[in-house]
């Protein structure tokens, strides 16, 4: 089969031809129908995780795959050749504190697809090492399942940390209206009655955020953004910022931009740290909460949402041979929606 | 009666004779038994807050009170001339979200006695708003109840936030074995089964830490902190730290000290700002999170513990007119346990 | 003025003459715009409440209120001649734990307005004690605004309390679809994204249900209840009942509802007690939650979604006069929406 | 090698050779160190529950064991022979909501040893389907560890369902002090500053609770219960009852001595179903949580305590062919702590 490979850090994937895994146990192997192009992707074929999750090369690359099981392991119970799966992505050793506690993608020795040891969804066949990482969602269509499992999974979880604080007199701020913001606004107001407040740098997100249920739009390149903010909430201040994108900039806004009790939720990689003040943080009680992608549970419910049919999840279909190019547009900022390999 | 006040910022206060309050409709005029002298108050002084916190000189200090009841107001229920109270000094607007809320301590418009418009306990009377704001303590000693309105106060709020993360498998870390660390060591272990970890710079102080129960004691003057907490806890890293210096260098080392899932309470108000790293905090699902002093119901359970002689609380006793040496002797970090100012 | 009085357990409510409140230190005096008819009062004025909530008779009864601001104490902030006001009912201390955790409707020695010595709205004018209790909503209108201090605010406080039971893969039974319940469905719908199903017994109130929002309807007078609840579910079973009604029968059905974790939330007062099975509620870890009222905060929450025109609220207006005829329609359940009262 | 096994109900368990299982992929095979005895083993082997957990007889019982590694699968991880285990008993699926999100125990298809179709731990040696069943804890004997896994876990469940009620000011009753209400004593007390009142119905039991750490003890055999609340209260009630028998008789007394916003939890089994009043379930917001055995990391907590030397544990010895003494012992109320059976 087909995989596209990183050979190097900093070198463009080359597509090799591998054998097709075979499962035994409780492991499966599943067809790749899709398998969704992330922003960690790029960061990770950098080498700029290299410490942090180090892995050994050749790897293929992916983490956000859904498709349909082609071969199971004797010990698999509850899936046939043919199903529609999602694979959940936070691969843990299911027996430390935080697997054991229903969180698997904080494993203390996680072994995420495409981003460890473990071969990831660019390519024709993914091997999951237990049938317990996958959601069954037939009828569903693997290319609207991938993007879910990562880009759609990520701000679920981080709403649901803030849940307690959404309500009808809450101010909701969402930094970065691409791939997860698109969902995190959409979930905003499905599952809770807070206002939202997006913060976009052109016309053509202002209008994205409004599609997908903005209450307020900020251009932060063409207005203030910490006077609008103060005429939008009549200077009660943000109860809760979800920061997607993380930069310094974002973050030293978020956090002036919060009122009493205010949270900022970082979800965003882009920025390497920032700057928390002291006394305004004890006196406001501000909380800063980092959130970590999502456990399995979330991703069913995620799911069952679109399976409903009340989420919009807009994609670019790439052949997997133009993984490169996919890689480039979303580096340039040229993709509408989530950038999906279709193998 | 005599008052001892602040005329002018960074001046040293000066005993100033004034009229006694008289309460009317939900006021309380309070006879001072005994009046805790504070860090904050320090901070005050010498005009740090004047922003943060603008009020009008001269004003008398003093926001850790406790004495009997002298006279009430009309509209005054449940209390009689003679009773012992405490004054909870988190004084609000009752409006807001935050007092319906029951945190009136984190009100939008504060009036906190000795660091607002109001007066504060450095007096012979205190005259207090309305009787909302006393918890009534018949048989106990103001001396010892001062202290618990803000040093015992403030950690049994901090605790409370991160409650749910203290079982016997997690360890805690406390910066700072003063006033308010006392009281947190016993807090931990009255409340949780957690490890308490203290970081002391001093051989005294890792002698109380010991006394106020802390499993283990890591003098940072002689130990490499951090190699001494991967040591304790077996490379889990910490799973609460409770900084109750913030200072840059503490709270650099309590964010590196995290394992999985940590969360730092910022109590302490030493420092102006620290930094904190995007990806580790993502990554690790770290918290920050500010913890403002307490509020009233919080207050009564400090004082239950107390009425109980759960508590050990050290003070030494100065006369009113010895006011500014119990303030240069609390900067100079000489003061054994809690002072108090006994009118 | 006049006011709409019980002289008698078991009589009906007589006009009579009295004087108009007048307000001193924090009291307001409000011109009722409406007050709501609400089952409470029936359940009140047949005496069957006497013993929990023990009074002396005549009393103005009414406890959901809504108008304008006539005249103010002398300690009153905030408030003007002419504001829109509603009016908290939940009147406590001020002082319990209670009280001072914010959830003063929850009082220990409370003092609701028409249903213990404090009169209540069915009246041209109603003595409110503290303008703590009113929100502001210039703007609105108060025959709006009146229905929801009990009937709106009751089921919202009742599903904040079960909020993270409800997601996208969870099912919500609702019996009543009256008053509260159809407020109820609505908040399900704006707060979460839990799959609604209403149970009814006639054809109207099936219509009401799914115009308030309802995913699924059970007519239990042509269904059987169980059998439906398993086809929609999918053998799943319930995970949050909200009952409303509260009857042995209704209490009966929703417990045998229940999934695994399954929670009752008991709202409505019909009944006198029902069973609880002990070995299905261990071994399934299900939850009865009793839900009283809602506090401030809750209420100010409900008020703005009314301000942002994001509930429906029918209602059936009657004179002062007409007092007799709206509490006979509603006991014979012949009202649509919410009876309320203009003076 | 020898198993204890049921052939049917309502008979006498017989000493059976049978076959040492083989493990293989993730299976252990545990050398049983000590095996409890536990009142649902009589419910079990009476066929009470054989509805609710149906099985094809004969089984071997037990379902609380401890020991030591015998033989591993070749997909098992970080165990080798000769580990002491205790082995979680809440067998699940793994792949199920409640599996996936950390409460094993409440699985919707439990595979509970000696409960089910399962094997349990009265033989010499245990077949476990997985090593993520099995709590590695080297350095203790097994004999103290069995308790753990059931009576020692059920209660810290319970205890931990209701953490955030427990404080200095609250009131916790607890009924049964057996096997597991002498944990419960404990982990109030440990846990906790709230004050712990026992109902007793001896004096060896009344003994047994203040040894245990019971500020309170009420013989209900000699003092009138209720009364006896009031007084130790000051007529506050009860804030948490942790019923550990579950009768009738003690439910109602239970829910009687509930203060505004108790919670009684139910964790025994005796009775079959009680009746819970409507009007002050709500007018109090009385909550009742039934609460199951434990999850693996609640397991793993309880165990941290033991090994900690903080918890005491009293056990009786039996041979595994005195298994009918231990049992009838069990039924007549004669075993002091807890009965391990030990091969």
């Amino acid at each position: 089969m087909r995989a596209a490979r990183l050979h190097n850090y900093n070198e463009q994937l080359r597509i090799d031809e591998v054998d097709i895994p075979r499962p035994k146990g409780e492991e499966v192997t599943v067809r790749v129908g899709a398998a969704g192009v992330c922003h960690s992707d790029i960061h990770f074929m950098s080498g700029q995780w290299k410490d942090t999750l180090p892995v050994k090369l050749p790897l293929t690359v992916g983490h956000e795959t859904a498709g349909y099981v082609e071969e199971v392991g004797e010990s698999v119970r509850g899936l046939a050749k043919g199903d529609v799966v999602a694979v959940f992505g936070g691969w843990g050793c299911g027996v430390c504190q935080a697997c054991k506690g229903g969180d698997e993608q904080l494993c203390i020795s996680p072994n995420w697809p495409g981003l460890s040891q473990c071969d990831g969804g660019y390519a024709e066949y993914l091997h999951v090492p237990t049938y317990r990482f996958l959601v069954r969602a037939n009828g569903m269509d693997p290319e609207y399942l991938a993007p879910l499992t990562d880009a759609g999974l990520t701000p679920y979880r981080a709403i649901k940390k803030v849940r307690h604080l959404l309500n009808p007199n809450s101010f909701t701020l969402v930094f970065g209206v691409g791939g997860l913001g698109s969902y995190a606004i959409q979930y905003l107001k499905l599952t809770s009655s807070t206002r939202v407040v997006s913060v976009v740098r052109s016309k053509d997100k202002a209008r994205l955020a409004k599609d997908m249920g903005s209450d307020y739009v900020i251009n932060s390149s063409e207005e203030d953004l910490l006077s609008s903010i103060r005429e939008i909430t009549e200077n009660q201040g943000i109860d809760v910022v979800l920061d997607i994108v993380s930069s310094r900039e974002t973050l030293a806004a978020g956090i002036s931009s919060l009122g009493k009790g205010g949270t900022v939720v970082l979800v965003g990689l882009m920025g390497d740290s920032f700057n928390l003040p002291v006394m305004s943080s004890v006196i406001n009680e501000h909380h800063v909460l980092g959130s970590l992608w999502g456990n399995y549970n979330e991703l069913s419910e995620v799911i069952s949402l679109a399976r409903a049919r009340r989420l919009k999840t807009p994609i670019s279909r790439f052949r997997l041979d133009e993984v490169g190019k996919a890689l480039s547009s979303l580096e340039q900022g040229t993709i509408v929606g989530r950038a999906v390999l279709v193998p």
